[in-house]
């Protein structure tokens, strides 16, 4: 048995780490803050007995032995970086429940067969480095090392330069050949209302939708908003607000499964009595069928070249990150299913709508995910909030699924 | 006779303060580079003989005695301030046509009856503090000086502090009661098409559009752009997004005359995979007749109040700027025309589009305006640019026009 308030301690104490006024948590990735949390976790994994490797990306992996250790391992984890007003669980929960298994095997002097070993991917919310779960791309071999290291955020500093700042710039090669895993297990909170509103406690993933990421440039041309005729115009944050009206509608069409979202827009000069001569934004469609991904993106496609011709401008459009839904694997799936027997939760299955490190681990590994719910669905917000009984039943079902795996 | 290439000299000296990378100029209200350009005007100012005087709102006035000290002086004047992005003449030309005047009359050993003044306003822009024109407006009793004071830049900065940082917080009292004059003319760039494309060297101004500006906040629900079904979304950049193009919709239906803008936009948290929960952003409109301003302004506020409502959004919704259109003096616009007529120049009247400190001046003193083309009719844009001769033209006309009522 896991012991569910050991795991609620670390939660909170580690939420103390980069905590905001509104009880949320603003740990960007890379950041004083992100080398704090990580410092923490090696110190608790330490004091547990593990040996710590880091590798060329950050991925810090703590190893608890099993009795034979020409296995490959069993792999817990999830990520510690946060978004800018992000909050307590996401991704920190995966990393912490995985850490309180091998607290709890340790106190139970209990031995696996396998080694198991806990993993904190870098920058998985893609915020301040896009795109997202890069580092467990480049480990997956999506993504090459010179691609992770290169990854810019808005001031220009890169991955490379960031990871070597904070001494997370590890020896080991960041990819799968040189660290074979035997499983990889990632319990997450929800982040989306299913699991609360059906009243239960484990959602076992059985797939993760595809997503396509986009930038898209417009340029206009910079002039005074007083004496410049309306026809004459070349606004570039008119034609970015139609896309963004338009994305809504490509969403909305679709759903209930499609996602669709401008998230974030940079506008150029920025000015109260200037139009606006160029505005970066970003685009983020996601939905479970491929097909239905490439038709959102033809519609886009098509959207932004209207629009930006109704109104002179110049485009830039660039797809930055794709990813098929991916169906994870079935004998890990059936080992989470087992574990929410044995310990007599109500569950159900679930697509997950959020990316993770564990849709980049399926293409490589044996992988299945676990997730509990979150109040109201509500996760990239500082009020992302969690009961304990789910945090304690998320630890539980990972502690028997993982012994499952490793003792096989 | 003014001295055209010393005129235009000055304008090459003042530009290279604060010039950016495509040859325009950011000089920010109450910068450090703001205050280059304010140390530099005071040196030419004083190698003309001139006494300085700086008022509580940073306001500079540089005096050549008259004839007959008692009479209210005759000022000339713009702004040093500048946009983000903006141009070299903006401001800049009227404030140096000034001083090209006083320069001209001390060669001729000329003297006016009345005293000159050269006049510096502080903050024209509006775009590091909103709103525009603050100095001239405590000046002309618009605003008190409490106001001006504690007017911010989005750093929470006020301008009473960033005066007194560059030394620029003088003694003198900021109004028209502590410091009368007898007329103001400030001479200025179109910055709109009109002059260039009919051939024209002078624009005698004879009135002002009428301007409101505003500011809106929507609040919406952040949360993750994959799990978060787009019925349930309260996307405060969708409500943003749709009053952009209703504000363009506003403007459109009501051209030619009519502007309808928005220039600056803050999202919030800004991130990729974030649904925006607070968007930031303003709206500035123009007309010349105040009964068409007063019928965008409900336009605006029903829609913003639909939008949000669709959305679920919560609005903060506020009008931080207003002025009616504003006629110019006659007997001043007189003088100017009679200037035009004595240097033979082409010219047509014309109303401003743009705001100017000489458009709150007109509600305390007799008041006009000079206007010269300026290529492509473009300004707030680094490339804005102007040819010699029609910087020549209207320092002639300025000349003549303050020359008249100097000696009337
Ligand atoms: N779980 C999570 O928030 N991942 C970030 C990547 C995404 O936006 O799906
Ligand atoms: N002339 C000028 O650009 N003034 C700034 C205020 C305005 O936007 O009209």
């Amino acid at each position: 048995s896991i012991n569910g308030d050991r795991l609620w301690d670390s939660l909170m104490e580690m939420a103390k780490i980069g905590k905001t006024a509104k009880d949320g948590v603003c740990r960007l990735a890379l950041t004083d803050l992100d080398r704090e949390s990580r410092d923490l976790f090696i110190k608790w994994c330490k004091a547990e007995g593990c040996t710590i490797r880091i590798d060329k990306m950050g991925n810090i992996f703590a190893r608890r032995e099993g009795r034979n250790p020409d296995l490959p391992p069993v792999v817990m984890g999830s990520h510690l970086d946060s978004q800018p007003t992000g909050g307590k669980y996401d991704g920190v929960y995966g990393v912490l429940s995985g850490l309180e298994v091998i607290r709890a095997l340790n106190e139970a002097k209990y031995e696996t067969e396998a080694p198991l070993e806990v993993v904190c991917w870098t920058n998985e919310e893609g915020s301040r480095f896009a795109p997202a779960m890069v580092a467990s791309g480049v480990f997956a071999k999506v993504f090459d090392l010179e691609y992770g290291h290169s990854r810019a955020d808005v001031d220009g500093k890169t991955m490379g330069e960031e990871l070597k700042r904070i001494g997370y710039l590890g020896d080991d090669e960041a990819t799968i050949d040189a660290h074979p895993m035997g499983a990889y297990f990632e319990a997450h909170i929800e982040q989306g209302p299913i699991l609360e509103d059906e009243g239960k406690d484990i959602g076992i993933v059985t797939d993760a939708q595809g997503q396509r990421w986009y930038e898209i440039k417009f340029t206009g041309v910079e002039a005074h908003a007083g004496p410049t005729p309306m026809k004459t115009r070349k606004d570039a944050l008119l034609g970015a607000a139609r896309v963004v009206d338009l994305v809504n509608r490509i969403g909305l069409d679709r759903s209930p499964l499609a996602c669709a979202t401008v998230g974030m827009m940079q506008i150029h000069p920025n000015s109260r009595n200037v139009i606006p001569g160029e505005v970066f934004f970003t685009v983020d469609f996601r939905h479970p069928d491929d097909a239905v991904l490439a038709d959102m993106d033809k519609a886009l496609r098509d959207g932004v070249d209207k629009i930006a011709s109704e109104i002179g401008l110049k485009t830039e459009f660039e797809q930055i990150f794709y990813y098929e839904p991916v169906p994870f694997d079935k004998t890990c799936v059936d080992a989470v299913r087992n574990a929410v027997e044995i310990g007599g939760y109500s569950a159900r299955e679930i697509v997950s709508g959020a990316g993770h490190d564990a849709c980049y681990l399926a293409q490589v590994t044996p992988t299945a995910m676990i997730f509990i719910p979150c109040v109201d669905g509500i996760s990239h917000n500082e009020i992302e909030e969690v009961h304990k009984h789910w945090s304690d039943a998320g630890g539980q079902v990972l502690l028997h699924a993982v012994l499952a795996k490793a003792d096989e």
